[in-house]
């Protein structure tokens, strides 16, 4: 348990890392959170995670902990101070602390600043190989899924119940669509070629991965189009795969026990794993 | 600062009241709650609440953090500790720390258990007297919005907006029909002289409040249904009102800016009020 945690102004060991039980992200989940990938010990992706939390902060009138500078240099420095090569930097912020109440308390109350690494053992675990199998279960998540807030119990849930049955993860579905899966976005590539996913709104995650593989896949001369699709569209694919800062890209080889194609990880998911790693590893500060 | 705050097993002033940065009610609100009032020192409906957070660990498949008799114990103590006698416990129970991860940790996983105390000045409030004006917003909570978790930030980002526009609080619609207040169920009573107030189901709380007041408006002879009405229905009514363990009975004398009747508190919502507190304080334990 040798794991360094930033909280609040201080690095200290693991099991030191505590907030307040008055903490507005313990009470009211009034918080957001950003998971930047790390590869060689450098930072993928930064500046649109950045972004993204600024993004957040606004949408929810929260306070902002710290500048990008400041930001950045505590990213690197919990990067270094765990000696972490492969796996990412995760960085929460709150409200902070106040005596419970549903109403925002004062504005210059200061918001509650962590960060924590996590290690994976490897670039290429075995889902990246054998593609993952996906539940369906119908989206109860709130209305506004486009912020990036740690109200994850209903994926959490979902997510778990879909292991326990035996399946990798879980595919959202919302009026016959998918929307997400339990942390990542989805795809097809339509029998025409096209790669599909749902187009950004208030139920999406404009998914900092996705941004990525969308502009490598434009580049490639890969047809992209922006839209809900159905799951027995997804069930009749060509391919299928989800986009995260943790899983990059992860072919889908089943939904709800259907095969997708011949059930096997598709030529164009492998290859814009490929295309996108290459690009993360070139770009990673 | 002199309270005292119960924090996994130990009495703790409540500067010193802290979890884990890994604790899954703060990284993805993965915790219920329940808040119990307290008048003259004594719980108020405290079996009902218990019987509901059963309900919520159940739904959720979460541990218990101790039995009945335990928890009663500690509500108790709590309040005697801190010499409380009129204001309420609040307690939440989380999935415990774990590192980061979305699915549900190993169920031998210890929950993690807060309770703390919140005083409050009189049983007899301004709002009661004048009502509240609340305002309104769509309902963009998660689709399971009869489990009592923490996921409480569009409610709370609600009510403090509603409150910065000049209201005193907000009820939320779905669809065209009233669901919930920010933190307590709603009612109206219909020019027939009927209270209405939407039907149990997944996105309505099972108030505690809620269900003591309507069998004391029954008993009283006041007829009840339990359907969904709609905002146009609410505006138009004779009386409206909302419940809570907080709000006891508390008089809406404006929607969204429209008066309810003359805009003044109705006599059933003062009537039922103060019904609904003698029974609360003759069967406080």
């Amino acid at each position: 348990m040798a794991r360094l945690v930033y909280c609040n102004g201080a690095f200290v060991e693991e099991a030191e890392a505590k907030v307040s039980v008055f903490d507005r992200g313990f009470l009211f989940a009034d918080a957001v959170y950003e998971v930047t990938a790390v590869i060689g010990g450098k930072l993928v992706d930064f500046a649109a995670h950045l972004a993204r939390l600024r993004r957040s902060l606004t949408e929810l009138d929260l306070a902002s902990p710290a500048d990008d500078d400041r930001l950045l240099a505590l990213h690197r420095e919990i990067v270094h101070r765990n000696a972490l090569d492969l796996g990412h930097v995760y960085m929460q912020v709150t409200r902070g602390a106040a005596d419970r109440d549903f109403v925002w308390p004062a504005r210059d109350t200061p918001p509650t600043l962590v960060l924590f690494t996590q290690t994976r053992a490897t670039l290429e675990p075995r889902e990246a190989e054998t593609g993952i199998r996906v539940a369906l279960a119908p989206d109860l998540r709130w209305g506004r899924g486009d912020i990036k807030t740690v109200q994850l119990l209903y994926a959490s849930m979902a997510k778990s119940q879909a292991k326990a049955r035996g399946f990798d993860d879980v595919w959202m579905e919302r009026d016959g669509f998918v929307t997400e899966g339990s942390s990542n976005n989805s795809y097809i590539l339509s029998n025409d070629g096209t790669i599909t996913t749902p187009s950004l709104g208030r139920s999406i995650l404009p998914g900092i991965t996705r941004q990525a593989v969308l502009r490598a896949a434009s580049e490639a001369g890969i047809a992209v189009e922006e839209r809900a699709f159905t799951v027995a569209e997804a069930q009749g694919a060509r391919e299928a795969f989800i986009t995260s800062a943790g899983a990059f890209v992860t072919p889908v080889v089943a939904i709800d026990g259907v095969p997708v194609a011949d059930g096997r990880p598709g030529e164009l998911s492998r290859r814009l794993r490929r295309i996108y790693l290459d690009e993360a590893i070139r770009s990673a500060i």
